[in-house]
């Protein structure tokens, strides 16, 4: 298997897990929010700028005056630097790049299908689940009341989409960007990997 | 295999191809353009008219007065009938409804899996295409000049996405309304029916 997996994924669908059972049974790296990390010491911008950014596109003006990136400075003058959340979109970029060249992998979000867009080697599976799977996998997993899931669900991949649409030409969550996309709330998590690695195979078979 | 499956498809994805032999390996009916001629012998509605709007919302005030389905009648009136569009859309509603519950077989197109969202037993399939490709395989089909194959494509899926996207409350060709989208360009038209085969499959072991 020489080809670089992206997996973009509804919150709560269990596309980490589902990503990094692949990689284990691939036996090649699985990036997820490890991708921070390593641009982060790349970059020299702390950790901290990353997590807060995170899949996260800010515009807001206000914003911008407080983090001190918006285009004017405080002498008036026109900023040359680029906005921070820019900077930060650049060096994950960076750095899924220089993954993708040291061999095959597993990425999870961060618009790696779109950076990767141009290389053939690439496949890219997008993970959807149902409302009431997601609840659950949320709630066993996170510090949330039971009447706020929902909401909380819908704000994170609204964020998501903002992202992926605000740095790319594409719609997140489109079906026609991926090569296959799996509804794992039918499948089961162990039932979605093994799609993933029945098309692996059908493609390796047609190359 | 008890389930009803639903294939929506992208323009020149050989979404139908596909359907017809996943059909046939199951050995159960497929229904595509068969729908209309089933559709208008039950409605007493000429198969013309079904055709001329088959997965087509023309909403324009002419068009509907041309066809006498504008809801003010010439008497200056109401016209408490259903314009002519509603009234097909709503046969077809009525035959999906009535063929699902025959039995198992594959549907292709016309909103099927809206019309069936409340079944339990139905399997939702959507297949998309590289341009490339899809251009490739209406050219082999259809009388039409090179240079125009792109923007038929282009203009059939907008037409099919607004069809959907005014008769149900979802967004056609979104990855989350479907359980398993494939693009047919990279597992080719084989190996799509393979995986939906091992998606069936991997069902089957869950229930």
């Amino acid at each position: 298997m020489r080809s670089i997996i992206t997996i973009s994924r509804e919150f709560g669908s269990g596309g980490r897990e589902i990503g990094k059972l692949l990689a284990d049974s691939l036996n090649i790296d699985f990036y997820d929010k490890e991708l921070l990390e390593i641009a982060s010491k790349k970059s020299g911008i702390c950790e901290e700028l990353f997590v807060k950014h995170d899949e996260n596109y800010t515009n807001s003006f206000l914003y911008s005056l407080v983090m001190g990136s918006y285009p004017v400075g405080s002498d008036g003058r026109i900023n040359t630097e680029l906005p921070l959340n820019q900077k930060i979109f650049l060096a994950q970029f960076d750095v899924i790049r220089q993954l993708a060249e040291k061999g095959p992998c597993v990425i999870v979000g961060r618009c790696a299908d779109y950076v990767l867009r141009n290389q053939d080697n690439v496949i890219n599976f997008f993970i959807s689940g149902d409302m009431l799977h997601k609840k659950r996998r949320i709630l066993e997993r996170y510090d949330i009341e039971k009447n706020k899931a929902e909401d909380f669900i819908r704000k994170t991949d609204k964020r998501r989409a903002n992202y992926y649409n605000y740095y790319t030409d594409r719609k997140w969550g489109e079906a026609k960007n991926y090569d296959l996309c799996i509804n794992s709330s039918k499948t089961g998590i162990e039932g979605a990997v093994q799609l993933m690695q029945d098309y692996i195979k059908i493609k390796e078979e047609l190359s």
